[in-house]
């Protein structure tokens, strides 16, 4: 594999920044990864199982030279951090971030980025319930999608160099505007998550059904929900707060569509009920057809014993 | 492994039935396995298949003489069986079933269960969003929790034999009355289930988002929305019509809560967002610790190409 970026600079060092560390060393995309985290237990940990080549104590120290800066923080830190390494990046470098949100990024980050600077933000459709610098594996944006969202007049050669970046680390690349992103990853990730999460809540909440009964008796549907809902809350406060206007509409939407059912589960509409579950079955089937998920019954995790 | 019951018979072939046909045969639990389901289709499966020691043509062929009767059929249908086979049940039999909600097949079964028969409602709580006879496996119950629900009066050793052969199937078995098996299902299960169909129906409904870019974007949530949204819709459909006071009572819930969250993103209250997400997180711990589900990230499936 040719080296894309000699030098790469990973800014937080959780689940995507650790993932991507592993990935790059797999594809040898790079002669160097540097990295910073704020918390010191996590740079700590970075150092301790050699997460990337070198691990600094200062954002800026670690943006030194690098070819390519990919700041992996939650959304809501992407501004203090752009404005921490703006004057410390090379000229002629790519900064990218992989944000689930990405007008709000662009409005935040854009200010602080040189003119000599490639800005372009990315978002990989990639991770898990997990988080932190140990989280994180080489093959989490296998066949996954990776989004880039170029703002106005982005150079070309440096999309073309990021596009085969993304694509060197395993995903499937493709270029949209920061609105459509936004909106799509509203219904396809915000609104499910924020579903998943309410949905937990109320389980929590209700004390005729205690805690154990919830969870012992949980393996029907509600137990993906709170896979789902185990996901990191800094992380996810910030992507609520940064796409409130999707996420919100799509919200009115999903509760309006409920309220509907609603009405044909009290007036007994059973016809109305079983067209909507079987309209609902054939977007399962385009998703495993594209290779997005799997088809063996519970993801596969029914046929050993969890635990 | 000792004979529980000479012949089971399963009055229904699909998911359930088929399953518990596998796991009675490596358990060595009875000596014939009986089997009848309505559709012609599904019956010459079963036979080509070799599911059962024999299927037979009608419902009341495949109950004479068996010692054990599980009706494994949509909660609607259960009536109509119980009324056709009744006066062929064996004296001394126990009928049983496995539908999803207790208190209406216990009302619409009871008047059709003869006196000398002994008649134990029951609710394994396992499956996968695939139906039909080549669905099942011998696993599907393994340190899953099934639920018996007796009605008055139950004979004790009756009862004690439906635990050991629910055991014997891998399963953890506990009593419930009717009343609170619902509504435990009603959260962990009914509500999530509908709250599922009705994300994945609102993403297909959105025209702006297209078809392929909700199915190649579904990475994170929504692919797990659609696996749940992806079951039976005859089976749901009767759920939801036969427990529809405990379902709407929990979906009231959720949608105050849901409401309260949508307040806090507009009114950007990250504290709040913050500490209920954190709280969530907690509950998944507990049923990972409670062997309900695995840990590894994304139930494991991130780890390989999956198509």
């Amino acid at each position: 594999m040719t080296v894309i970026y000699k030098k790469v600079a990973l800014i937080g060092l959780g689940l995507i920044a650790g993932s991507l560390a592993h990935a790059i060393r797999r594809a040898g995309l790079a002669e160097v990864i540097s990295g910073y985290a704020r918390s010191e237990e996590t740079r700590d940990i970075a150092r301790e199982i050699g997460l990337c080549d070198v691990v600094c104590d200062s954002a800026q120290d670690a943006v030194k030279d690098a070819d390519l800066v990919i700041l992996a923080v939650p959304v809501g830190a992407m501004a203090a951090v752009a404005k921490e390494i703006g004057p410390h990046l090379k000229a002629g470098a790519t900064l990218s971030d992989v944000g689930s949100v990405k007008a709000s990024v662009i409005k935040n980050v854009s200010p602080f980025v040189p003119e000599n600077v490639h800005f372009i933000p990315a978002h990989p459709l990639a991770g898990t319930e997990h988080s932190g610098p140990r989280s994180g594996f080489a093959e989490l944006f296998d066949h996954r999608w990776c989004i880039l969202v170029p703002v106005e007049n982005t150079d070309a050669a440096a999309l073309a160099n990021l596009c085969s970046f993304w694509e060197a680390v395993g995903s499937n690349v493709e270029v949209m505007d920061a609105q459509h992103h936004d909106l799509v990853l509203a219904v396809t990730s915000h609104a499910p998550h924020l579903i998943a999460y309410t949905m937990v809540g109320v389980a929590d909440d209700l004390r005729r059904v205690t805690d154990k009964e919830v969870i012992n008796f949980s393996a029907a549907g509600f137990r993906d929900f709170t896979r789902i809902a185990a996901s990191d809350p800094t992380m996810w406060r910030d992507v609520f707060l940064n796409n409130k206007e999707a996420t919100l509409e799509i919200l009115g939407r999903f509760t309006e569509e409920l309220f509907d059912l609603q009405r044909a589960i009290r007036s007994g509409d059973g016809d109305y009920l079983h067209d909507y579950f079987t309209r609902t079955r054939a977007i399962r089937r385009g998703i495993i057809e594209a290779g997005q998920d799997t088809d063996a019954p519970n993801f596969g995790r029914n046929l050993t014993k969890e635990s």
